[in-house]
């Protein structure tokens, strides 16, 4: 195909509030690196990176709930998720489907007009499991909320599936994050794991997931979303912020303990969220959204021999292996809502109420 | 030999000061079960386990540093380390060095006359890496301030040393802790790894124990003491809290972050602590003794890809290889100082002050 020289696309023009973000039609499309292939963007879908990076969450002197709005310190320290600086103007958007139509020279050039979705992970592929240095995709290089993008040859997945772009569109950030933490927390079929914010995106996947491990999944989401919680396989739903979780678990599970929490959450509710762990049980954790500052008993951790992980940073086989549980049918697209890429502010406004049920997704091209 | 029916014991009356410890002479001597063995004790050492045990220090309401003192609260939720409660009176000690001169019908006569130490974790022996259930010697069962203790068979250890009763006395405890802290976060020789408290029971033997897998270690502790942690074969010794951590590491070490953090002294400077960790850094945590309630904010956890784990029951083959270390030399005891079972009292004041390097130990028949 002939490659335009300007497109559409959401431009961040710096940290702040949803005003830092432009909607542009003269856009320079970006020319692929030698490793690189160019994707016409079908579809992108949100994530709380996006939010959280614009709105400078990351930095130590926010300590509130994801609001979405800016921070009122205007003097940041380490305001992104990887503790560097973003330059500006930045295309945001990880979770890229689309069709690869030019490749570098030197990537793979099978991929030229298949359909593919992206892994968020910009590693250092000559030495893929190195953590030191590793971008994110939207952050430390343009993403995909833009009519075409680029990346390495090596961060795209081809998938087989008769599932739509924009529902592909939902997988790739929350689903590898939610299966980096099972993984880091290996849950087998012996555990009982408690999940937080069952409802989101990483959440309704690590119930998706968790479940196909054969774990028992207590979930944890706002009464209004229990019937649709419970359709992805959850084997308990309990509100949001039980009165009593002990007493809910209790009743509903038979057990006083569980083997592991898988939490996105955080905020006040949290150490009763770690008081529910059995002696040796894990806890891992990929986000904060109800709030970062925690206060945490140390004698919980030692004495009943806890593991905390934190997970951010996923394997390479991670991605490798989500695309075929997607081609499996093993996994099923939870999709919300979603906007055209000129309606982008509406689109976040939407995600950041947090209403909807799974996954917000920009369309840019139908197909 | 001939056993007596009555001995010298100290005997904990009930949670609370120091006065709930009785030196008694008149206390009865305990028969062996099937499965347990006689130790006529020499020498039994002292751990921060029975100071918090006694006070009640790990009752959720108690949220300051160690002190020894009785809890200001009376009605004290789960105040000792397993979450159970104990059975009053009760003989502390875990650390027990002495003579087998009795043993069960079902345990091995072959420890009759041996000299052994005790590996202080209560296990079921059919399943011994289960961690419910497990008991510690002196909390769940009667321990070693006596001259006389019961303990199953499995819970001893010959061990052939020229070191005296004493100096093996200093052992057990601190560093199978300390060498199941480094067990769970797997340090080996590319690690540098930053360790609190190394004037401690726990703190001197993570450093020796630290070194002798080969690792880089930067030592905490008071400045009275860094000669001596120095000699242990601490690569750095930094001030208890350096009033700007990230730069003393950078200062003397030419890098800005460690890959392991082993603590036993938590509180105020904690978060601190966990700053200094690099992007898949790991935490381990065995004690508090600084304080145990600290702000922790999960962003540092889960965005850095950190672990954190708490380590209180180890696995049965930790106290096996540190009997082997012991025997090979590669440990050396470190013995502050030795009281009478009679001054029992003193002995603890002074473990508590703190002022001492290395281990407390109570000697009970001279060898």
């Amino acid at each position: 195909m002939k490659i335009p020289r300007k497109m559409r696309a959401v431009v961040l023009t710096g940290h702040g509030g949803p005003d830092k973000l432009e909607v542009r039609n003269d856009w320079p499309v970006p020319e692929p690196g030698p490793r690189d292939v160019l994707i016409r963007v079908s579809a992108c879908g949100m994530n709380n990176t996006d939010v959280n990076t614009r709105s400078g969450w990351y930095a130590k002197q926010v300590t509130t709930a994801t609001t979405g709005e800016a921070a009122e310190d205007t003097n940041l320290e380490d305001p992104t998720w990887g503790g560097g600086s973003i330059a500006f103007p930045r295309i945001q958007g990880a979770d890229v489907v689309g069709e690869v139509v030019a490749c570098g020279a030197e990537a793979d050039q099978g991929l030229l007009g298949k359909r593919v979705m992206t892994d968020n992970w910009l590693r250092d592929w000559d030495d893929p499991t190195r953590l030191d240095g590793v971008g994110y995709f939207g952050s430390e290089q343009d993403g995909g909320y833009a009519e075409f993008t680029i990346i390495d040859h090596r961060n795209v997945g081809t998938v087989q599936s008769g599932l739509g772009d924009a529902e592909l569109a939902t997988f790739s950030c929350s689903y590898t994050t939610a299966e980096g933490m099972l993984e880091n927390a290996r849950v087998g079929s012996r555990d009982l794991v408690l999940v937080t914010g069952a409802s989101g995106g990483v959440g309704s996947a690590l119930v998706q997931l968790a479940k196909r491990r054969r774990a028992i999944v207590i979930a944890l989401a706002s009464e209004a979303k229990h019937a649709q919680v419970s359709e992805l396989g959850a084997d308990i739903v309990l509100p949001r912020s039980p009165e009593n979780l002990s007493e809910a678990i209790w009743e509903s599970a038979g057990t006083r303990k569980v083997t592991v929490v898988a939490d996105v959450v955080g905020g006040p509710a949290w150490p009763d969220l770690i008081e529910q762990l059995c002696r040796g049980g894990r806890y891992v954790c990929s986000g904060a959204i109800a709030g970062p500052m925690v206060s945490f008993d140390l004698r919980t951790l030692y004495l009943h021999d806890l593991t905390l992980f934190g997970s951010t940073i996923v394997p390479p086989y991670v991605f490798r292996n989500l695309v075929r549980y997607i081609e499996n049918g093993e996994v099923r697209p939870l999709l919300a809502a979603t906007y055209p890429l000129e309606d982008f502010h509406a689109a976040q406004a939407a995600f950041v109420s947090k209403k909807h049920f799974g996954n917000v997704v920009i369309t840019v091209r139908d197909r």
